[in-house]
């Protein structure tokens, strides 16, 4: 807390700060969700609109958090929402299987190559937690490959090597059984991670990873790296899962693993698939996926995943169909427009702090963006642990003052993400302001 | 399919058997929540309102399934979706904190005795997982104990022993790890349970129930069991856990623990309190909850439980808000109708039945209905054991016919639940349907 003076957010915050203390009385620290609690305390959002967040005493906020990365098209995008008013008052929640969502289905069919077949539910971790049970059942084999500081969801299958340090535990309450299923490799580090992976060769299952680190800094998985890693997988009958839950449709209109010319045997999807509301989805070939046909009545011969009672609900599947629509039709202006906002504002930032002698990598790809400050300890960011060698403290300072004397919002210490609405003269407030913050020499104040 | 002639069924609904089959290009088994198939091919539905869905060969069902029993003010209730037209437009998902989830809190707070704190999430399945990790961070033990054929979602920690053969694992893909640290007791025997739970007891965190049991049947728990294991559970150092998500604010303005005047250590919530949008709700006292605040910065401190993307979400708080204050004012007038519309259904049935020599047990409790065909193996249920020896198959057909010629949807062998928005006269219509089946003698075909 001695880090920064929030005395000019702790001004404009005062109904936030009442809010704050009322919820601290409802929710453990205040908040449903870790990463949304910083220092001194979180603002309340009221109302969202386009790139903007409204807090209740009246501040507004240009948004590059973006809903945890999910709104492509910024907040309550009028294509999307329009149509859902008749929608709310036909069925929020069937309970049945619906016409939207093999529509929905059928798109990301189309523009998704290991997508054969689909199951939807309606959480990322729910999504990975499937996927990783489809490729135990398919392979009849149990161990598990992850990258250090991979983040698949709070599911307890996955929930491993997320957080720095890596070899420790995530926490209490985690069973221990699922962990001797882990293991767990070094991104971006072939030999480091073929080594380990031959070492549980006789039980892998699979390898799932982010081909982009999202949870830990926005590290870009190399071509060479995951390229090899599909080759051991092919040549050892060991599945290879990629977890898109944050890049799916985020970079172009299909997968990041396309892009690179690779093909999954099972991938995750959600965010922006979901159109703002609630989904994850796992897809994969046909031959693997149909293990999980509800037809398979016997245990033995089952893989039994969810589902669950808000899959498919008619909300996610319309608002989810009318986003791709809308990204399918305008796939070139909006695809071009926001990953070229976000090279230049990796390329601009990193000149900024460059200029001021402040040593950064600013990673990220397309309209994903994450800002590392370099020290002694690390000089360039290929993993996990190179991210958590960062400067941390200083990221925090950074956002935090990006927060309360600009009114530009990252989650602090968390990649942002640029929208479709967002334009160049917010850009051009982040480098002013970004230049501003260097210029009062708050990053190098203690 | 032997069992039934579905040629009524067929003829009305062509439209839906070629969204079957495309859905079946898109989803293993043409579904995305297994219960949702059933045969020859399930209807889809483009609409509900009320108490009614609408499907897309025009065809109007009474619907007795509502949402997975979450809807207990019929589909698209005016005063729920009304409101949410103007929250559209102001952000689905803000990925902050909001006020108005400190507002549902504090309601959930008010009204469930356990709830001194809790953390929103987005499913059912993910409440029940954090509730256990929670109950083994606190306890530091390992060992969660349910009961046969109790469910709690799709979560690898609990699904074991959900399905009948109850001792056979739930499939392939879920790694064994989990297994080890489940004892599974008989549900309504103390005695039986209390030795099992003796031979786990010293790595024993936690024992979680539903306190009636929703996929196995509607069978209600005995007092004396549940205050018995209240009782085991105190004197062992044990947490106990009820899982209310079906039964929370559906039999009352309240919890089914505290009709019985019982106090459990966590509890779950899930369904109604998200007013037909995702939630899923983990309750428990201060001094446990406290223990996944995030000012635990330190691995070994820490229980590390989301949230996730869409948790808290401003629309599902909002409905969740909406329908809390609308069950809340009139939960006299709402909560009488629907259970003497219950107690009506399980009489009636049971009578009509009676009177034909079909022997039959009506389970459930108010607005929750069951039936269950007797049969030489089994007189009495009252346990998921007994479910499931009950004649499934006579079940079905019953179901089927209802829906095919009746234009009654029971989720085909699951149990029923009645709305707000249920009138008299359906029930009067389900009563003659049922004569009607008998008399045609559909259920003593083969």
């Amino acid at each position: 807390m001695s880090l920064y003076d929030f005395q000019s957010y702790v001004n404009k915050t005062n109904l936030s700060k009442s809010w704050y203390e009322r919820a601290c009385n409802v929710f453990p620290g205040g908040i449903s969700h870790n990463i949304r609690f910083f220092p001194p305390y979180p603002f309340f959002v009221e109302r969202a609109q386009g790139r903007n967040l409204y807090d209740v005493d009246g501040n507004t906020f240009v948004d590059f958090w973006m809903g945890h990365w999910a709104l492509i098209l910024g907040h309550s995008p009028q294509n999307v929402v329009q149509p859902l008013v008749k929608e709310l008052g036909q069925g929020t929640l069937f309970g049945t299987v619906n016409d939207t969502s093999v529509l929905l289905g059928e798109v990301i069919q189309k523009f998704v190559p290991t997508a054969d077949l689909m199951r939807f539910c309606s959480t990322g971790s729910e999504a990975t937690m499937y996927a990783s049970r489809i490729a135990r059942a398919f392979t009849r084999k149990k161990i598990v490959a992850k990258v250090l500081g991979g983040w698949h969801g709070f599911n307890s299958d996955l929930m491993h090597s997320v957080n720095y340090p890596f070899e420790m535990n995530e926490g209490l309450g985690l069973a221990g059984g699922e962990g001797d299923f882990i293991e767990s490799l070094p991104f971006n580090d072939l030999t480091g991670s073929t080594t380990l992976l031959d070492s549980v060769r006789d039980d892998l299952a699979c390898i799932i990873l982010e081909p982009l680190l999202g949870g830990a800094g926005g590290v870009v998985g190399e071509k060479d790296y995951l390229k090899g890693l599909r080759e051991y997988a092919n040549k050892n009958n060991v599945l290879l899962i990629m977890d898109e839950i944050v890049t799916g449709f985020r970079l172009n209109f299909g997968t990041l693993s396309a892009m690179y010319g690779l093909e999954p045997d099972l991938l995750t999807l959600g965010k922006i698939v979901g159109g703002g509301f609630p989904i994850g989805v796992v897809c994969g070939k046909e031959e693997i996926m149909k293990i999980t046909d509800p037809s398979h009545k016997e245990k033995p011969d089952r893989c039994y995943v969810g589902g669950g009672t808000f899959s498919s609900n008619p909300i996610s599947m319309k608002a989810g169909l009318l986003t791709m629509d809308y990204l399918k039709r305008n796939k070139e202006t909006i695809y071009t427009k926001i990953n070229q906002l976000g090279d230049e504002a990796r390329s601009k930032l990193h000149q900024i702090f460059g200029d001021y002698g402040i040593d950064v990598e600013v990673t990220g790809l397309g309209s994903l963006i994450h800002i590392h400050f370099l020290n002694q300890n690390v000089k360039i960011i290929r993993n996990a642990t190179d991210a958590a060698m960062a400067d941390q403290e200083k990221l925090l300072k950074y956002h935090l003052c990006l927060l309360s004397d600009y009114g530009i919002f990252f989650l602090p210490k968390k990649m942002g993400a640029i929208s479709f609405v967002h334009e160049n003269k917010d850009l051009d407030v982040l480098l002013s302001a970004t230049e501003d913050v260097i210029n009062r020499g708050i990053l190098s104040k203690l």
